[in-house]
């Protein structure tokens, strides 16, 4: 079955895209740690990040730093932190996480629920940054 | 003032340390989250991760896949983490960290203390998967 991830892609689900080429695409976690909490995530559904290929994860990693980049632009913080965890959906992402304390990047803690215009709008925003 | 990881690198702080090219280096976190967290850093000291160069960033990023997968091997877990904080040291360091749980990456949590032996022990045991 397709990964939600999958479904973002092929526009069966909705998402607040940021950016996306031809082997990724980034858009903002639906139940983000902070403002501005992004997931970037390879077309090609893999479940772990060290599975792809040395190529499609340099590639990966170059994307995310574009839009790392712009959310470091876009969004107030001290700088964007980068997480990789893989224990929920089986679909490669990395997470880019814009952080003032450590404690913006535990994941351990409540989610925030912003709306989707609210989503919308901070998408929009990073994107006019890249 | 150099940074302690640059103290490492030149053999002027100790550390257990797993791989080294002319480049990068790999060394146990001396508090680590689990056995087997592992920090992954460019000699050069930058201090942010999307200060990198291009070509830096994408070779570190390779560097760290390489000791991942022998972390994957060597420390029993369901996969290796992912997660680049710096908000303490002011020198690039990806934190790799073998997971069973999301709290096995919670960087707010209390840290273990092993002995200088016991790291050395687990730097051995990765590097023999490399």
């Amino acid at each position: 079955m397709a990964s939600i991830f999958t479904k973002i892609i092929n526009r069966e689900l909705p998402a607040a895209i940021i950016a996306e080429d031809d082997q990724h695409i980034a858009f903002l976690d639906i139940q983000p740690l902070v403002k501005g909490h992004v997931l970037v995530v390879p077309k090609r559904e893999v479940d772990y990040l060290f599975d792809l290929s040395d190529e499609e994860y340099a590639s990966l990693q170059l994307f995310a730093k574009k839009v790392a980049k712009a959310v470091d632009s876009a969004i107030s913080c001290t700088r964007v932190g980068v997480a990789v965890i893989g224990l929920e959906v089986p679909h490669v992402h990395i997470h880019l996480v814009p952080l003032n304390s450590m404690e913006d990047i535990n994941f351990t803690r409540a989610k925030m629920k912003p709306s989707k215009e609210e989503l919308q709008e901070t998408a929009e925003l990073i994107a006019s940054h890249l």
